[in-house]
Order: structure tokens, then sequence, then C-alpha cells
């Protein structure tokens, strides 16, 4: 049996991360998903800084277990965000949207342990240059936020792998335990799951936005704004306005005009379906149900270990 | 051990189907991966009728094996291709791009096996009420044509999977043992690999193209073409043209017009790198080396089995 890096590395029982995820990721949900045996995350991009500092204490006091905190490097205030979390001791960050060479050593130097967010090799090679302790390597089909490259799970894990003997986290499509061991086979060491913990009972995004979520249907999402940061949205109303505007050329402010500010809460946090951002991955389109984030982890890890046996049943075609 | 689906319904000893690709693949490619144990496609998209007979009929005097032809629906003269197969005596189609109502039937009262290539669960679905033998899911990573919904391989298998019992092919982004074995986690019978065959020896690619795709890095290619048929290119000179004209926000007929005529030929059979398309999957990142087509079967199933052997060494986490 092999040892796991990202169990060993997180002090952790299973190699599953929760997305750091903007308006979903609040100290309920990182707290289950840590109590669960995974790491929970608490994403520090939609929170002022006292509102970051509340939900760390207050995860800090619902658990023993190590969780962390994600932090969009590019939102203004990163410094005193970066001095916050190491005077809470939060212990492992993932860092996402910009340059890695920054923070690491800082972070590293008060005994945390960092984690990078790429969506390409190049970024990859990048953060490890920077001195990472693991990686997470993002595909195109994921939610939120996403690359320029476009480059899927598929490719991307095993591009990333044969350039880097790093701690690997896939992320992008992985919402099942079946994802999970063929990201595994791909080359990743575990798994960072953020759509699937968007529709969890202690996720902080609104019930309409859940329910939308599990609407979604293969194509009701489309990577949209890659003229600002390409951003995979479910089709709604703010999407088919944004479509239109595309169709007449328009120029860049004129996007962040519509766009205007304030659509991903609006839409994840408030339930505005029709004007707000919904930012979801592809694979939503596989959920049926809202679920406590613990029987995600449980669920993940039974289809996980019943592929597992599946796989050794395959012919091996000699 | 279980059965294999693909296997047994084609009469093959591998579940490796060779995309039928135009302008790459030919008799040799299709008879190389036949002779393998997999199971070769002549690729009739880019051939005019005549040409495809001749394919055929070389390919049958080459081997005793199964072979198959892959046929667009939409392209022109689709009825004269339909009456050549069956009087040729073919015994396998792939048909793409199109509505399968229309031929699946008269294909199969002449003995045939039908597989149609869907990128949707819609379509998928489309092609089950028409009777199909098996259905091709291929995802957003894919060369060449592709569908509009832009879903991944890594969500378009299983989310077909679950509302299908058919036999299920994964393409797009399969061209090495671990994808294929990742693939099949996901839920496929086997995979249908394009690219990979692309740099083979018995490949009619140029060369020179060959070489292009050898030198393809994640973030390479790009799905445009989108307003015409959406298509993965690497991105060369024309590519850039094109990315050009649009940001002008032409009309429809003004990339029609810069596009013109026999581009994928001239690209991909003609070796023009700068002036023709060059279609191409996300996968080409991970070559290094052009091999004979039965040399990839053999190394693809290699890694499956060292990739399943792997499988049964991930801790289960329990």
């Amino acid at each position: 049996m092999k040892e796991n890096r990202i169990t060993d590395l997180f002090g952790i029982r299973y190699p599953i991360v929760q997305g750091g995820m903007v308006w979903v990721s609040g100290w309920r949900l990182a707290v289950a998903v840590s109590e669960a045996g995974g790491l929970g995350l608490i994403g520090a991009g939609s929170m002022y800084p006292g509102v970051l500092r509340e939900h760390i204490r207050k995860a800090k006091s619902a658990t023993k277990k190590p969780f962390g905190v994600n932090v969009p490097l590019l939102y203004p205030g990163v410094e005193e965000i970066m001095q916050m979390l190491v005077d809470e001791g939060v212990k492992i960050v993932f860092t996402s949207a910009g340059n890695p060479m920054r923070w690491t050593g800082f972070l590293q130097s008060h005994g945390v342990k960092v984690a990078h967010v790429v969506s390409s090799v190049k970024f990859a090679l990048k953060a490890a240059e920077a001195g990472v302790d693991a990686i997470v390597a993002e595909g195109f089909e994921a939610g939120g936020h996403n690359g320029r490259e476009e480059t899927t799970t598929m490719i991307l894990i095993p591009a990333v792998r044969r350039v880097l003997s790093l701690p690997l986290l896939a992320a992008g499509g992985i919402g099942t335990g079946r994802q999970m061991l063929s990201a595994m086979i791909l080359g990743a060491d575990g798994v960072q799951v953020g759509s699937r913990f968007v529709v969890t009972e202690e996720s902080s995004a609104h019930i309409l936005f859940k329910e939308a979520v599990l609407a979604v249907k293969d194509g009701d999402t489309d990577l949209t704004l890659k003229e600002i940061v390409p951003t995979r949205l479910i089709k709604n109303k703010f999407y088919e306005k944004l479509q239109a505007l595309y169709r007449t050329c328009p120029t860049v402010d004129e996007i962040k005009a519509l766009l205007g500010r304030g659509r991903a809460k609006k839409g994840m946090f408030e339930g505005d379906l029709e004007e707000g951002e919904l930012e979801i991955g592809q694979v939503a389109a596989l959920f049926d149900d809202i679920l406590p984030a613990g029987e995600v982890v449980r669920r993940m890890l039974e289809e996980f270990r019943l592929a597992q046996i599946e796989c050794g049943k395959f012919q091996n075609f000699e």
C-alpha cells in the first residue's frame, strides 16, 4: 500500500480538500469537511479581513482537526490578510490567482504549509520554484475563476505530473469517488472538490443557488468573461445579457460596466438567480441532492473504494 | 473478470478504437491498428467516394481483422457513401456530425454495427433512440470538430453513463494507458483515440504536421470557429489571423471568407504549418515521438496494465 503525500502533508485522514470558494466556504463548511477527515478551507476571497478573522476563530473553536484558508493573491489588502493568518495560527494556506513567489516563503517561515492553484504546466513550474508544498492543478471544467489555457483535467494532471514530483491535487470536474480515483490514476495524490460542496447543508450558498446547481445539466455552464477573468457560470439571464453584449463586439470597459460589482454575492449568497453570477463547475450535472458535507466525503470514499475494486476486475487484455 | 462489450461487439481484442480522422486515417493506419488488436477506422470525411472505395479495398486485402469507416453524416453525397459501404461489405461504421436516425437502421439491416459520436447527453439519448450499437462520447479536449456544449471527458462519460447502458467509448483527451483506465473508471467500456494516432508512422498526416503535433504543449491549442463548427486547432499563424479577425467583430460570412476552403488539407496533409488548419487534441501535450501505430496500441495497454496494478495499491482510506 502506497503512502499518501497529501494526507501526510496536511495531517488529515483522506486526500479530499474542500475548495475555498467565494460566498460558499465559511467556517461551518470547512469544519464539517475537516471533521469528516478531509481538509476544509475557508474561502477568504469574499470576506473582509474582520469577517475572515471571525471565521478562523470559529473554526478553531469548533474543531481540533486541521483546516486551512484559501487566499486569492490578487485581492486588495492581501498583506493584512497574510499577517492575520499568521497571527491567528493558521497552519495551511491555499493561494490562487496570483504569483506565489511573494508569499510562500513568508508563510512557510511561520510554519504554514502552502499549496498553490494553477491551470497550466508553466504556472505549476513557477509555483514549484516558489517553493510551495503542494500544487492544485485545476482544469477547464472547474467553476468560477479559471485559467486562460482551457486545459482540461484529463490532460492537465498528467502534463503537470510528468514535469513535477510535488504532492499534486487534481481540481476541476471532481465531485464523485470515481472521478477521484480517475484523477489519482492520472497522477494526482488527491483531489480538491469545489462544486459538490456548494450543494451541502453547511455551505453558505443561498438555497436558491443550491437548487439552481442541482438543476444544472451538461452544457448548462459556460466559461465566459474571458477578457476580464475567465469565469464559469450557469447560463442564466445575466449570462444571456452578457452574450447579447458580446455580439455587439464590446470594449472591455463595456463588459466591465455590464458586470458591475457584487454580482457573485448577488447570485450565490443572496439567491438572485436572474441578475447574479452563478459560479459552478461542469460536474454539477452529476449532483442530485443537498447533503451534509461529511456525508459527501463518506460517499466519495465509498464510491472510490468500489471503483478501486472494479478497476482490478477490468480485463488486463493480455 | 468482467467481459468487455466493445471487444465483443466489434470482434476485436482490445477496446481501443483509432478515430477516423480527416487527412490522417487512411487504410494503412486503420490496418496497422486492427492488426495490433484494436479497431482501425478509415476516415471518409476527407475522401471522395472513389478514393474511399480504394482505401476500403486495400484494407480488406491487407488484413483479415475487423476494421471500420468513420462517416460524417453532414457530408454531401452521404447516400452514395452509405450504399458503397454496404456494397463493399464494410461491417463497422462510426457516424458523426449529424443525425443518426437517418442511416442507423439502413446500415444495421445490412449487418453493419453502428457507433455514433456525440458530445452531450442529449445527443447520446437521441443516438440510443436511433438504435445505434455503441456510443462514442467525445469531450471538449478533443481535436478537430467538436461540440458546442464544451463538456469535458471527465464529466461527459459519467453523465452519459448514468442515463445509458449502451456500450460506451470515451474520446477526447485519451492518448495514454492511464487515460484509458481513467476513462473506464468513469464508466466507458473502451476508448477512441485520435491525436495519438496522428503521430504514427502509418498516419497519412504530413511529416511537418506530425512534428508540429509533437511540439504542442498545454495551452497551444484552442477551440475556435465556434460560429461555424467548433474546431480545436494549434495556435499557428492562420489561427492568429482568425483571432485578429475576431477582434473586429466579424460576420459569419467574413469568418467563412477568411477560412476559405481546403485549409485542413493544406495544414495536415500538405504540411503548410502557417496557412493550414492544424487540428489536434489537447492530449498532444503528452506526446514525444512518432511510433508505429501497433506500438502505440501496445504501449497504451502496457501502461493500462501497470496503472491497474497501481490502482489496487492506492490506500482505500478505510
